[in-house]
């Protein structure tokens, strides 16, 4: 945990915060945290600051919180995601927040097994507190943005140009397309959507409809990659063209 | 499973091959192979091939192969990495093997807990199915040579170059010199190095003797990530840049 990360509403107008629970105990187990001491705190959605310890009554530890006048940039790139198998996907939330992403949009796809759905996974309740924990790796305060979408026709045709109105979009596809540096050589400072298939990739009615809405063809090299690795290395990618370009 | 990797001695002269355990299974269950079907094979640290099902006796496959003349290129980075968490390392392995790496070299660091050396994750007998599942994931053939080393200085000064005897070393420092990129711009055909720390990074004494080893500091961006993160990020990145330039 590089980053204590407090909700808006633990945090009084006067800066002053008082935690229990996990990150409590992380002040006063792992970081051994003393009063007096100042810790990088975060303002979910909000700017980084620091917070002084002020004290520590048992479970409880007490926080006066400075932060900086601006957040800091929110993620450039969002994710289109197949959604993957249960246990591929929960290893996936954290490194997705730790690595920075906008928006998370997830979707069924001709490949995707139907029972994924079912899982606890995409519950909010279990992939917040994932995310958290990869904000608070990350140092970072932007609380990727989740939806699921049961219809890919529908979301792609009907609801994606809502939620990501402008910007470069990308679908991967193994060993087709341009690399995502060139797909993003003239991308100035807008957004990048990256659309990433499941195992076995999109079919091509998929494809086409991508394609049909704006989404260029970037590859990976050849070697075909489970979901989570695949989507680490091309997020990855996205955000280093980006970085080298700014 | 994209590829059935077969071990050299499990295929004679004329290229027959006889399997059972988990590949026969998956043959019959997943691919539903029937007598006369063609699937891709490898032998290990050999040519990719394919594979016709002669027979589907119970519980074991028969297969007659074909391979190509030459295996595929063996990859070019190699990675020197502190060993990280058990439960980490252990998804890490089949991700490495995906992404394709030439040789894992483990090492002890300051930052390195002293238990996780214990663990099984570091015995071959744990790793070697899990290396063998990522080839068979990214339709590889090579085998990643691991070793594990417990003295951090030892490995650097007297093994290393034995290991590695050339190529571009370089090691990663959050928001610390340049882009890998621009590290691996007249790499040639030259092998690189990779060196990761753990969580919390190299400690000075180490860096320092790296560097004093030719380790080149490339950077990552100013996020930290956890262990298992930051080395498909910086593989994937080093894949990504001998690509572009071959």
């Amino acid at each position: 945990m590089n980053l204590i990360l407090l909700e808006s509403y633990e945090v009084d107008d006067a800066g002053a915060a008082r935690l229990t629970g996990a990150r409590a105990t992380h002040i006063t187990t792992v970081l051994n945290a003393q009063v007096g001491q100042p810790l990088r705190v975060g303002r979910v959605d909000g700017p980084l600051g620091t917070g002084i310890v002020t004290s520590v009554d048992g479970a409880t530890v007490s926080l006066a919180c400075l932060f900086e006048p601006t957040p800091p940039p929110r993620p450039r790139v969002d994710l289109l995601l197949a959604v993957p198998r249960p246990k591929v996907l929960r290893r996936l939330w954290s490194q997705l927040a730790a690595i920075g992403v906008g928006r998370i949009i997830l979707t069924n796809a001709a490949r995707v097994e139907r029972h994924y759905f079912d899982s606890h996974v995409l519950e909010a309740g279990t992939y917040a507190p994932l995310l958290v924990e990869g904000l608070q790796q990350a140092r970072d305060t932007w609380l990727p943005e989740v939806s699921v979408h049961r219809r890919f026709k529908v979301l792609v045709e009907d609801d994606l140009d809502a939620m990501c109105p402008s910007g470069v979009r990308l679908v991967a596809h193994p060993g087709e397309g341009q690399s995502i540096r060139q797909a993003l050589s003239r991308v100035g400072d807008a957004r990048v959507l990256l659309a990433v298939g499941p195992e076995g990739g999109w079919v091509d009615f998929e494809r086409g409809l991508l394609v049909d809405r704006g989404f260029q063809p970037v590859e990976l090299g050849q070697r075909p990659l489970r979901s989570d690795t695949a989507t680490i290395a091309l997020m990855t990618l996205a955000h280093d063209a980006l970085r080298q370009m700014g």
